[in-house]
């Protein structure tokens, strides 16, 4: 039985279940969390306790003693297979294992190998690195000009033109500083009714993906295969066979389902490892990290954000100085583009004539940043949103009516000059402010409990310039094969990319197989990352689809039959039987302008704009500060969705996950720089119990660049919620928190300080 | 450092060594045998000690409270899960386990599964099948008329238009009746000066593959994934599909390096039992064979074959009728092509006007019987060419010149009326006779110990309609992946067609990798079998090749770049960084002309034609019978070489398993239709000490049609060596053995009987 027949129902815009849900449901979804090689040796890693010094020596006699200890190996063993043992996509900065110094607490200095993973973690305990001591910088601000420097040498990676100013330098932290000058911020200042200046602060928080990660990788000295759970497995196999001086072609990067990414399985993490102790040992290594490893991996960039605007009488900005600093902890990862590729945005989706930008990529001594959930932009919005609220208040101008006085709208210049389009800015802003009900009177309380609303917009641009590709295969029987790299990691790209192949060969979506991840099999993709794929990848998977389209239509053309003869049909006609493929290719690159180096100027920035807002009604406990969300309306502009159901559980996903963000996750290191709470018992991300009443809201919206009018959706709803939840407060108690998290604590603090009853200072 | 710049060193034609060498030396080569899934459960067949019987009950209670033991199946369970669990690629007749009968000794009936595979063997000789004892038929021209019928009903699969008329037959055990009529042969035969009529026999053989047969099942009940040691990954995954109702794309077939095929690893072997169980128990499983079994599971067809010639007085044949049985076995397998593609050869390579063939495909209760190296031609050469040097003897001709007064010459047309083209068939018996020293004198040995020399030569057509396609892909630093579906099972298929694209792209072969099959990753190939690879999937790779090269061209061009631009740099213009692929697809079908069905008359019966010779030296032990082969020579046109040091193992392997297939190998069975010598202990393979000194010749050819002036020459090296020894050993000591092996004993008989002093009857 064969139900690929071509059938014209819409499948792009349907609310098709994933096609993964029975899988995951019945416990048979593939994860490489799972897999298991024979004579697979387990890796534990060894990890620096300090967090800055120069690296003398390490014992690992009594761990080589342990019985059934393969293996240890240190940053000297690596180094004999890998001369040039860094990695990273913007700095080759991070060694494999530590060489000659630890630049964080927490991060790899050896590594034991054993079958048992209980014999490899006993021994690592064992392992005795002597560290000497260096002065440490962990502040973004500070480091920006500290004299105590977290490399000896830059190193950039060559791939991004921005930074090839700074390789060699070595007498800086700052690993990209990017500037924007549009209009004349100067005059627009010296003239200006009002000047508003404030800085907000973001924590260091994980993404705390649920599936940690994990790689395993098999050698035979030749070849290597390595099973990751990756975002980014064509960046892998770049980037090992660049550290091994291979072909492409002899690396293998694959990947499954990823139980979450959120940007921390990004790039090189666990695979140089993996590779390099698989390489040594001549045994196939599973590297797989604990939650609390996770914490010294990746995080995202804590960030201080000094923000000025020039406004006139009426509200009207006509003048943003932004001044940022992105922790980037001590290696790069992919932190100078975060600086960069929001940093344009730091203005926020404002029409303002006069901007200054600086945005700075600092190294300190924490560990390392990169992307997680909206690449730098919640901590924009995060400022920009609490700064107009703030300026609204000492207006006393309506916050709604502040913002729809300064909206960017379709057609005019964003800060970086490219030309706003298909961006419903104006309406996700009147959609939040409707469905909170903004113009109704609410119930505000009058006891030690009060209520308050505040609500919130942000917009990212997408990255570029990025390369996708695709195929789609069809077999002899008509049923069809989707080849995308894209990572299903739970948003629902499986899902997507089948309804718009099925949509443009019309068939029933629930039929399409799509690839996972197989750099043998799945062609080449960035990486799943910055809601790129539905675009990009749908790009690319439509013109796969089309090609096929074209080849069928060829066959019955020829064959004199209709041109909806089944695929099946055709396909006997071409090869006489049932046998055979066609296969489509299609690729996409999406039209860039790199900015000008000197004033950030670009007609071409963004393939597309993507536009959340977030409104949200709070409860405030005066006498503990506690804060309760009642309600959490996301709206998002995402232009036609493809499967609206999908869409729902983005925008949910995405608010909660910033939620987690803005009121309970922190990672609280001491002076040291040692993590004091890296474990899921101590650092909170939100339960089911956390969740608050949610609304989501897709607005009417086409992108016309887009496959069928799409953008993507998977960061959107990240952008508003902290500043919203800050409005909120504000509203409901009158006191304004400038730092996340907002705990109890800090809201209970701002309301003592504000009645002249400080708290005493928290002990360090 | 990338070392794929093109270059315009020719690569086809090269001895490159092969690619997987020092994989396998170094005891890194992937093979499915070693592949352990988590959760794996171990199968063990349960088999029929029955001949022929109707299955009445199977006791599967003892077996089940074996400690340790996950399920005992048998046909009814598959048959729940499965409702019409037959397979096979001529007939759907072949149930995955015994249904309502058993049709061989040795046919699968339960199969016991246990995460322990002692347990799983422990539990498996509890099973107590309950069969009622039917007549059996085992030789095959009894079979051909006989009245106990091996199947109830014929169902042909419907794959082959040749089998349809035979559908739901119930009143016969011919599988397929191939006729052949040319010219007058009645007329022809009436008017000879001389009529000269044998028959000849060849026994039962195994393919014996050192790598016994494997596969493995997972499934989560809505695909599944079959790792299999096959040589035919597309038409499992198209037999799996079709028999649990599916579209292809649901279905994976994955392989690895073989550790030898010869036919054996074709169509469905262990791929279904495999698929029924895992779906059944909802665990990955793992069938594999012990040597012993794989003599269940397949076999070369035994056959007999009625050979008459009319000849003039001169030694010119005018006319030859050839019958012949082909013992099929319980299921027909691809028995009925061998039937049909070889029995059109029958009359061997000489220029016949008239020509009558009949050529039975016979089931018998027998283990099956299907592909072994040569696709029945062994068979026939051993007939046609012993019969030749037979009529050459009788009429006092030379051997060597009796061939040439009849030999078939390009231009001329082979019994199905297709001119022949391309064919050295003149030249293989020329360089035979020249290499063996033909006309030089020898030591012929005066004592019990004589000397004689004999040749033989052979030719066959190659498989069609056939489809191969492929895909060619260039990563981001040019270097490149070949997918294709071609199993390299130890021919050298990787090495062969890594050559042609490296050709065709101007790069060093050693640097293409080509990608083992993987029906997600590969795309269709019909089988590899028939020596058709490096013609059929050849065409294909450098079609998808050309593909890639015409894509670097236009980006050349497009940049104003010179055309030897290497890709890396051309890729670079392409994707703005080190970034994307290009993709060929290329596929390849031959033309082809179904045989007409009275007739056998086609004008297009076969892409191109094989030619092999073989010239013996032997001696032979008068007293004991003993027979020691002092050299053998192969000769052989296969079209221009791709890589002579290749083609020269594929020689010398096909002639030393043809060597023991003449003198040592036998399946022996008793008259209840048991297998006495199912073990490597008693069934005899060639050893290292037996093989004798060796010449192999590649005569200068080139095939018009092929790629790079290649066909095939898997099999060629087979063809002659059965008769070129018979007809040696008649030089030597004037005895004729007309059947398969040629044992001292039988030596001995024929010498004792000749000399009036015969042998005592064997005990049965």
């Amino acid at each position: 039985m064969n139900d690929t027949t071509r059938k014209a129902t819409p499948q792009v815009g349907r609310d098709l279940p994933r096609t993964e849900s029975r899988a995951k449901v019945t416990g048979t979804a593939e994860y490489i969390h799972h897999l298991r090689l024979p004579r697979m040796l387990h890796a534990r890693i060894v990890r620096s306790t300090v967090a800055h010094g120069r690296l003398v020596a390490i014992d690992t006699a009594a761990a080589r003693a342990v019985p059934g200890v393969h293996a240890v190996y240190t940053g000297k063993d690596i180094r004999a297979r890998i001369p040039e043992p860094y990695f990273g996509p913007a700095f080759h900065d991070q060694p494999i294992l530590a060489l000659d110094k630890v630049r964080f607490a927490g991060e790899p200095v050896a590594v034991v190998l054993a079958a048992d993973s209980h014999v490899a973690a006993e021994a690592a305990a064992l392992v005795v690195p002597e560290i000497e001591e260096l002065p440490a910088v962990f502040d973004e601000v500070e480091a920006a000009t500290a004299k105590t420097f977290v490399h000896d040498t830059l190193k950039p990676a060559g791939t991004f033109p921005d930074l090839k100013h700074l390789a060699g330098r070595r007498d800086t932290n700052v690993a990209l500083d990017f500037r924007l000058r549009r209009g004349d911020p100067d005059a627009a200042f010296a003239n200006a009714a009002h000047v508003f200046e404030h800085a907000f602060r973001t924590q260091p928080v994980m993404h705390v993906p649920l599936e940690p990660m994990v790689s395993v990788a098999e050698t035979d000295g030749e070849s290597v295969t390595i099973h990751s759970a990756t975002q980014s497995p064509s960046f892998v196999r770049l980037e090992i066979a660049r550290l091994l001086g291979w072909p492409e072609n002899r690396v293998r990067v694959r990947t499954a389902f990823l139980g979450g990414g959120f940007g921390a399985k990004l790039y090189i993490k666990l695979e140089a490892l993996a590779v390099a102790c698989a390489l040594l040992a001549k045994r196939p290594v599973r590297v797989a990290l604990s939650m609390e490893e996770q914490f010294y991996t990746i995080t995202k960039h804590a960030s201080t954000f000094r923000i000025a605007s020039a406004v006139d009488a009426d509200g009207r900005v006509r003048a943003r100085r932004c001044e940022v600093w992105w922790n980037g902890g001590a290696y790069a990862d992919i932190g100078p583009r975060v600086t960069q590729k929001s940093g344009f945005t730091a203005p926020g989706p404002y029409d303002i004539e006069n901007v200054a930008i600086d945005s700075y990529a600092v190294y300190t001594n924490r560990p390392p940043a990169g992307a997680l959930r909206g690449f730098g932009i919640p901590q924009l919005v995060w400022a920009y949103e609490s700064h107009t609220d703030m300026i609204a208040r000492a207006l006393g101008i309506d916050p709604l009516e502040m913002r729809r006085r300064n909206l960017l709208v379709n057609g005019r210049p964003q800060a970086t000059g490219t030309i706003v389009w298909d961006a419903a800015i104006d309406t996700v802003l009147e959609r939040t402010a409707a469905r909170l009900g903004w113009d109704a009177p609410f119930e505000r309380g009058t006891g030690p409990v009060r209520r308050g609303r505040g609500l919130a917009i942000g917009f990212k641009a997408s990255v570029t310039p990025t390369t996708s590709v695709a195929m789609v295969t069809l077999a002899g029987d008509g049923s069809c094969i989707v080849h995308a790299s894209t990572v299903d990691m739970g948003q629902g790209s499986d899902t997507i990319l089948a309804q718009m192949a099925a949509e443009v060969l019309g068939i029933d979506a629930t039929t399409v197989k799509v690839l996972h991840p197989d750099t043998d099999a799945t062609p080449y993709d960035m990486a799943t990352l910055g809601s790129r794929s539905t675009y990009h990848m749908g790009h690319a998977v439509v013109r796969a689809a089309e090609s096929v389209r074209e080849q069928l239509a060829a066959i019955a053309k020829a064959a004199g039959l209709p041109a909806d003869t089944p695929a099946a049909t055709l396909m006997k006609k071409r090869f006489g039987m049932q046998a055979g493929n066609l296969v489509g290719v299609g690729d996409f690159a999406a039209p860039y302008a790199p900015p000008d180096p000197a004033t950030g100027q670009s007609p071409d920035i963004t393939p597309y704009w993507m536009i959340g807002g977030t409104g949200a009604e709070v409860e405030v406990d005066t006498q503990t500060g506690a804060v309760k969300v009642l309600r959490l309306v996301n709206v998002a502009d995402l232009g036609a969705p493809v499967n609206p159901a999908i869409v729902a559980t983005q925008l949910s996903g995405a608010a909660v996950m910033q939620l987690g963000f803005t009121l309970t996750e922190d990672m609280r290191f001491d002076e040291a720089g040692q993590l004091r709470n890296a474990s899921l018992a101590e650092y909170r991300i939100p339960g089911l119990a956390d969740v608050p009443p949610m609304e989501n809201e897709i607005v009417e919206s086409r992108e016309t660049r887009g496959p069928f009018g799409a953008k993507g959706v998977g960061e959107s709803a990240t952008f508003g919620v902290s500043p919203a939840i800050a409005n909120a407060i504000e509203d409901a108690v009158g006191v304004r928190i400038d730092t996340l998290p907002i705990t109890a604590e800090a809201v209970l603090r701002a309301l003592r300080a504000r009645d002249g009853r400080p708290l005493p200072e928290e002990a360090p």
